[in-house]
Order: C-alpha cells, then sequence, then structure tokens
C-alpha cells in the first residue's frame, strides 16, 4: 500500500514520540521534509531548526529486536534553494589553523553558501558568497542526512548526533536506491526522516551539505527475529555497516565489527573467512567528521560475495 | 640519467644515513625493494624484519626547503609469493570483540595468510589457510607502503611510523603513475623505499597487504623553494594531500589542512574559494589505520582544478 | 524545608519525565537511591539495572538558562554489600593486552568482586573473588555516580553516559560536602540521583566503583540567570569544572575551556590572567574511562582565589 | 663515584649518540641543563632550541633488554629567569573556544610569561606579562621534562616527543627522591637529560613549565635482565607507570597496561589479583596534554603493596 503523508509537525529527537501514521509491513509512503533549520520547499520557517525530522510511523509487527529495512526510492529536491556552511569546521582542521579558516563554521556567525539546486538539470550551482572560485556545478546527489529509528533503552537522542539507531549520520551513501537497516529499539520501530542533502562532500565537512527540503519515496518492511548491531545499508554494487561514534577510531571499529559479524551471520562465513576477505577488499568511506558522532562505513563490493550465495 | 641500482644493505629508520647513491635533479633509478620481513625475489631473508628499506639517495641540490618530487613509474612484484595478516588487527574492531579475531593479528602468533601473485595474469590468489572463504582472486593493485625522505630535525623514525616525511603510510594510492612531493628536511633529501605490497585493503586493517619484494622505477626531482607541510600527491584524476597521525582525526586535521593549504599556494584560489570548493567536493581515503600513525588522504577531484588553471 | 521521600519507581534515562516531588529554592531532601543494579538496602531488586535514578525532582522557579545548585550534604551506604568489577575494562589497556585480563569486563561474563561496606567502620573490605592478593581494606569515600537534570533540547538520555546535563560520569569527587552546579534544560531542571559508590578509583577502570544503594542528602538551589557550560563543582579546596566526551582529549578540552569561562565570568579575570592562572597552578582528575562518554575534570586550588574576590 | 661534568654540546633528538662520560652501574653524575631554548645559568644561549639535552651518558654493562635506574637527587634551577607560555595551548580547549584565548599558544607569536625563580626563598613569581591577576607567588617544585635514554631500533627521536624511552613527558612527579626506570635500546642505556621547570602545572597546557637552566644530580644503576615495556618510577608514597602516545585514550591503555604488568611480574600477583588491586585504589595524573604524544601516568599508592613485599 501506498500513504501520500503532508507533515504537520517535526521532532528534533528520535524518541518514543507520538507516531503520524501507522503503516504495515511492505507499504510504502511518499512524504516531505523541511530542511536542516525548518524550512519547506517554499522556503517558510514551519518548524524550529535543527534537523527537524518527518513522523515517526509505526510499521505494525516491528518489535524490539528485529530490523526495520527502508528502500530509498526517491530522493528529490522540491525546491531550488540549497544553503551551506562555507567554512570548513575548526575540528577539521589543524588547531593551529583555525584563525586562517574564512570564518568560524559554527555559531550565527556562519555565512552561508548559496546554492541553486535545479532538479530538472539535474545540477547545484554556486551562487554565493563572492570568492576568486569562479563558477561550480556539481551533479546533484540527493541524500538524505538523518533518518533513523527510536534510539535505544527509551531515549530520545537529539537530530543533531548519531547511535545504533541511527540519527544524524550525514553518509553521502544513503541516496536512492540504497536499502537501509536499522535495529528495532521500540514497538512499531517509530521511523523519522529528514536533513536532506542536494550533494555533500566526504565527511560533511564544511557542517553541512546543501541543504534542501525534499520529497521523499521509501518502503517500510521488518524482518522478524533479525537483530543487526549497527546500522547497515546496501545497494547494486555494495555492503555497507555504519559506525557512529567519537572519535573516528571508535566508529571505524564499530564499523569493522558490524561487517565482520553480518558476513558471518549472513554469508555463512566462519570468522577466518570472514577475516580473509576484508583483508585486501575492504573500503571505508567517511560519512561525516562533523556531528557529534562521526561516521565511518566499512564496505565490501558485492562481486566478493556472489560465489557465497548460493 | 638513468641508474639501475642493487642494493647491498637496508635501512630501518628514515634518518641521515650514509648515501647509497648521488643522483641528479630528474634522474631515474629502476631498483628492488625486499619484502616487510627483509625477504627478496628468491624468498631469501637478506636484512632482518621491518620494511627494511633500499636507500638513501642523495639528490643532487635538495636543500631542507625543498621538496622532492617522485615519479611513481613501474612498480611491479618480481616473485609469486606474497604474504599477509589474516585478522583483522585488535585496534580496528571494538575492543569487546577482540577474542573472536581467529586470532590476534599482532607478534608472532599471527598465521600468514599466503597469495600467489601471478605478475603476467595481473591476479592474486588466495592460497591458505583453510576456512570456507572458497577461491577468492583479486586483480593485482602495486603500491609502496613505506617510502620518503630522511625525517625532520635530525631524526632517525622508524619504518613501523610516519609523519611529515612520508615513511610507513600503507595508502593504496601509492601505485604506478603517481607523483608524490616530500618536503625536504636533510641535504640531497635522502629518498628511501621499500615495503611493497600487490595489492592492500583500506586501512591496511590486517596489519599487512600481501606482502612481497618488488621492481620499481622512479623518478625523482626537486622543487627548489617549494615548501609543503605533509606529503602530497597526485595522478591523472586526483590531488591527494596526506596526513600521518594518531587518532585519525589529527590525521584528517592534517591532510584537510594542507590541502586548503594546496589550493591557496598552488592554485590561487583565496582562502573562501578554498574552503567552498571543498566544502561538497572533497572525498577522503583511509590510507592505514594500523601503524602507530594513521594516514588519512584528503582528496579533490581534478576536474574542478582545470578552470583554475589558466 | 525538609522533604523525606520514598522513591517507588526509578528511570534510565534522564529526561522531562514526570516530577515526582516538586521542591523550593533552598529545600532538603533526604532519600535513597539503589544499586546500579537495582537493588535496594535489603538486597531486592525493585527495578531493573542501569543505574536507575531516583527523581525526577521539580525545583520551582528553574528555568531553561538557569543554574541548578546541588549540595551534596549526606552520601550514606544503607546496607553491607557492595559489589565491583573484578577486570579491568578491555577499553583502559592495550587491545594487545586483553586476552590477559582475567576475564573480559563486560556483559554477563563479569564476575563480581563482592566488598563488605560498614558504614561505622568506614571501611569497605574485599571479600571475593578469590585471588593471591589477600585482605585489602580500604576507607569508605562514598560518591554519587550518575546524577543530573534533564537533558538538553528535550533530549532523554541514557543513565549509562553522560552530556552536559551530568549523568553518569563516575567522578570520586562527587562526595559529601561538596556543592555542584548544573545548567537547567527543562522547567524546574528535573533533578535526578543514583548508583552509588562506597569506593572508587580513578578513571572507575573496571567499569564499577564499589556499588551500593544509599541514603542520601541534598539541597537545591536555583541560580537565576546564570548561565554555565558543563557541570562545575566545589568543595573546601577546589573549584572543578567536568568534561563528559568522548575521547578523552575532548573530555579534557571541554572541562579546560569551561574553567576558562568560569574564572571570567565570575572572578572577574581578563583572558589573559585566566591563561596564567591556570597556567602553573591547574589540576586535572580522571572521573571516568569507562562509560559511553568519559569524564576528566579541571581544578583550581581555591588559594589562588581568594586574593581575588575582594 | 660522583662525576662532575660539564656539557660542551647538545643533542636534540635521543638517540645513538656518541656518549660525553662513561660511567659505571651506580655512580653518580652531578652535571648542569640549558632551558628549552638553549640558554644557561647565564640566560645565554649556548645551543639551538628544542629541548636540548645533557649526554648521553654511556652506564658500563647495561646492555638492551636491561632497564636503567636514574635516582633522581638533586634538581636545582640555577638561575632566576624562568619563562612560560601565556596561553592554553589550542589543542586544549574546544576548537571553537580557540580564537578566545589571549594568543594563539605556538610560534613566534606566543608572548612569553616571566618568572623570577628564587632558589632560596623557594618561590616562583609572576612578573609579567601584564594582566588583572595580581601578585602570583608559588612554592617551588622543580622537575625534568625532558629525559630518557636512547630510543629503539636505533631511532633518534626528537626532543619534542616522547615514546617507551621516555623523552618529553613534562611530568612533574619527575622530582627529587624520585627514582625513575627506563628500558635500555642501546649498549650503555645513553642517557639524556634537560628541560628544567621549576614548576609545572598538571598537562602541560600553556606549553611549558616555568623553564629554567638546571643543576642535576643523578645516580645511574643497571638491573640486568630486568625487561620494562615503559618507563616506570617510584618515591617514598608511589608506584607509577608511565604511558606516552597520542590521544590520551592510548596513553592510559599503555600506563595502565604496564602497572598490571608490573604488580604480575614484580609484586607476585596473580592476573586476577592485579586486577583487583587496582580496580579501587588506582589513581592517574596527567602529564602533558601538549606535546606530540601526551603522557598519562598510572599509579598506586605503595601502602597497598607493603602486605606484598614479604
Amino acid at each position: 500500500m501506498e500513504h501520500r503523508f503532508t507533515p504537520t509537525h517535526y521532532h528534533t529527537t528520535l524518541g518514543p514520540h507520538k507516531p503520524v501514521l501507522h503503516v504495515n509491513d511492505g507499504d510504502t509512503i511518499i512524504t516531505t521534509t523541511v530542511d536542516a533549520r525548518g524550512f519547506d520547499h517554499r522556503r517558510e520557517q514551519v518548524t524550529p531548526r535543527g534537523n527537524p525530522q518527518t513522523g515517526p510511523f509505526y510499521v505494525e509487527g516491528a518489535e524490539p529486536g528485529d530490523t526495520l529495512v527502508v528502500e530509498l526510492q526517491e530522493i528529490r529536491p522540491n525546491r531550488r534553494y540549497g544553503f551551506a556552511g562555507s567554512s570548513v569546521a575548526p575540528n577539521v582542521v589543524d588547531p593551529t589553523y583555525i584563525r586562517e579558516l574564512p570564518q568560524m563554521a559554527l555559531g550565527e556567525e556562519r555565512i552561508d553558501a548559496e546554492w541553486d539546486v535545479d532538479v530538472e538539470a539535474g545540477t547545484a550551482t554556486l551562487v554565493g558568497p563572492e570568492s576568486n572560485l569562479g563558477p561550480l556545478v556539481l551533479p546533484l546527489e540527493p541524500m538524505i542526512g538523518c533518518f533513523g529509528v527510536a534510539a535505544k533503552g527509551g531515549q530520545a537522542i537529539s537530530t543533531a548526533t548519531s547511535a545504533e539507531h541511527g540519527g544524524n549520520m550525514d553518509y553521502r551513501g544513503f541516496a536512492p536506491a540504497t536499502t537501509v537497516y536499522f535495529p528495532v529499539f521500540e514497538p512499531g520501530a517509530l521511523f523519522f526522516l529528514g536533513d536532506g542533502h542536494a550533494v555533500q562532500g566526504d565527511g560533511e565537512i564544511v557542517g553541512s551539505g546543501i541543504e534542501v527540503s525534499l520529497e521523499v519515496k521509501v518502503t517500510l518492511r521488518v524482518l522478524k527475529g533479525k537483530e543487526i548491531g549497527w546500522p547497515r545499508a546496501e545497494n547494486e554494487d555494495w555492503i555497507m555497516a555504519i559506525g557512529n561514534a567519537r572519535p573516528l577510531d571508535q566508529a571505524t571499529q564499530h564499523a569493522t565489527t558490524e561487517m565482520l559479524r553480518w558476513l558471518q551471520q549472513d554469508y555463512g562465513l566462519d570468522a577466518l573467512a570472514a577475516n580473509l576477505l576484508l583483508s585486501q577488499c575492504v573500503r571505508y568511506d567517511l560519512g561525516n567528521i562533523f556531528d557529534p558522532a562521526y561516521t565511518m562505513v566499512c564496505k565490501l563490493n558485492k562481486k566478493y560475495l556472489r560465489p557465497l550465495d548460493n
């Protein structure tokens, strides 16, 4: 079944909030998200800033210990205006270099970069501020910065950060045609989404992608009795395990551990085989190195898994 | 001028050692390296283990404050046997997961994975140890794990680690058709190289690539009066700034800072332009997360730089 | 006014929960806390494990932007039985040393150390497990492991961890005759407390102190319009700024920054004076290096502040 | 035997340099050190800056695998002038707070604090720069910032940093009446010392103590066949294991691991006993959080060890 849902309010924590809609296993939701500052497709602010989330959606049958499957089918900016940071964040450069940044990347002093987001042309074009860079036109690569389920242990966790339940992971791999898996901690899973980016660099080093409001189409399914430790994802070519923590070392440890478990639990590998397979084939993506929890992604090309499928 | 050099002894520190050969700016050297344990193309141990280095080569005219340019022209395994770790290193997984590793990755307890390296076929094939993985055949992607110049401040730094002078960076991007730049700290630069890998995953998470002896062809040049802070590299498509430190956060800070400086110093960008360009276009590679200093690479696709070249 | 409050239920998150009692600015509360696993003074489990908290107490007049003052007047174990970890936690030793730990410190495999807590004698005596250590008798130094106010931004944060609102800081300095300051994020502040320790080493390196149930007497006051960034504390001799984060480096940054602000805001120092005073006089305590967020304390002896008081 | 040694040259790396003096096991050396910038007791610069070291002293009989024992008998500033940083270092505060530091703590822009060091009175008095701090008089607590033996593996390591061989640990516990143990990596151990501080705060957070030239009296002994992993120390009350690394988490891991080994190797404890003893009794000191490698000290009061001595 396909639901068209128009949000009327938003959340800045991922926790056990009252569901806005109940859906069944396998249902599809078409909805919209506002941008990181709460502005919608008309550039009107409809809710306070801070990655406000559409949802939560209650998925019938999902129980703690299950896995929620989120198929990202369409992620489409629904306005032309995108904003972004214009200065690398202080924590991403050497402490002694910070004063050479064009401005501080945090707080009200931040000067926005403005981008023209043209969905028809498939491009984002830098409009300002003035610099000697000249024209910069990038291909659109829309993605969702912050999404996930109600946090574990009855917590309500800020949309500024991320953990086992997902949240503000700001990973450019969360793009259309990707399937994402979240551990379920509350009945109904309680799925949230928001914080769309038209484009984002690795690491989200200016503290933002090109921030936009979105129209999104997702399908939600439940894997009963399937327990995972961290978000997982896959697309046509890759399987990906996502670790969220600070410092990067620990995010990497979480992601790598989850990948080793995945290979053993779902692909029938013994521990030695899982280690040998990763050893020379593993790849890592830096999701974000800006948010309170950083995100590292441990990934493996599916071509190495196909021989294992039979 | 082209020099064929056959090493007779090796070094396990990068410091102000006696040069084995003096070459001129622009000269090419064809030489060999032993593997990380000091074994040569005949699988005979000719020097103690620990990434033994061929060199140092003294480049006439190179002075502290200059930059040494190293064109990696050919990197070719010169034997069929490659060894590798078979277990992810303890520091790359969650501390509570370590006991589930097939073995500890450090010390004498490590069980080697054995790989058949076939240069003609362009493949590396896993030979052992026994697991339920089945056959694994990878395309060769030869690279140099440890290379660089004499360390700064008169230091002699172990080939186990890395710093501003290069060293054991274990980054899979140090492959043929790549040009690498090192800051010069000693007269003649004193260039060293060794620790060849037939293939390596991101992060070198088992503590090794597929370790081989090599035949290598490099051309050395000097950029007089050109001062850089960290190793830089470029190939046909990318410019790359390399940061070496622990934790990964600091390696990332070094790499990002060096990239920002590079864009401003060499491409004529003002600070704001450099930040705007990186903001949504930056990519990061995880070189290694195993050695005493980790390696992160901040890179930018050259297509964004071409409009700046005129 | 003095309130005697007997808890009937407990919380394992610090968030905007329904108050159990409303008190006025300056009121005193005498109450009890259960141990980290939810066992009370009779060694009966009355609530699920995880540092269950007594409270929250609503303090009339406290508003976001104020500071809650908590005078820790009495902290008294109310039973003889204390338990503790018996093995240093995996994340506190070198990854390659973990297998030499007597056991893994996490999860159900942990073997408790049992301590006899004698409040009359003022001692804690190790009862078991059997080792060749011989008798070990320590002076009681009771403290509160986890306490604070409802978290910021409407979050409900697990009692496993800590942040600006306090929480599971596990710092041995939170002892009787100490006054603690918390930033207020919710109306009424919503004060929680629990997780008593009869004794605790620096760092809480076995994942626990000597865990006990407590009788506690605290007085709560409100500083209207006083805004602080992180918990602060003082006793007869010291002022202390508390930073909670991972890694330790960041916890240290938070604590040091808060101390610099404190000296400038409350003691009339200019920036240079605050820096000069800290420079050679600063001391640090390691609160915990076990919980998801570590705790570092930046402190200064009050003898250096007395000349500034007039 | 007692040697009076007057240095004529200095080193800024700890490596296999030519010994300036050969001494026997048990000999005492009385010598001087210049300050961190190479200035002597007359405030004349006699060697380039960078913690220049007196030595190395070759101790007859010391071989790799032994331990060098250094009894710090006297450490006495030999001039009245001391300088120090006046601004907390950028890496010790939140990245967003750096611009509020009175100045950047690194590089030539650093403004010195000047201290009057009065050995007779036993005080250090702040002379400048001007601030609203008023008079600040501290008791002298002289210590050695940088000392140790030739580094391992034939390395020559900068006096800016530290590792297993000691080096620039900047720990205020390296004071008179302390005995320090270093692992020996080169024949003769090759002992170096320098970088005296009249006073130093925890963490050396301004990048310096009160920097002075010293007169020092040390006695050197060799423990044949005694192998340790990291520097150790003891004074009348404490045993201390020193870990040097970045980040602080890893320094703490090294120190804690070394302490656990120490208790088992030298005090006859089994693994469980060593863990139980540390669990509630351990203390940590923050040596430095400024240098390239940070220093954490894991320590235990000797009163808990006395029952084990018989």
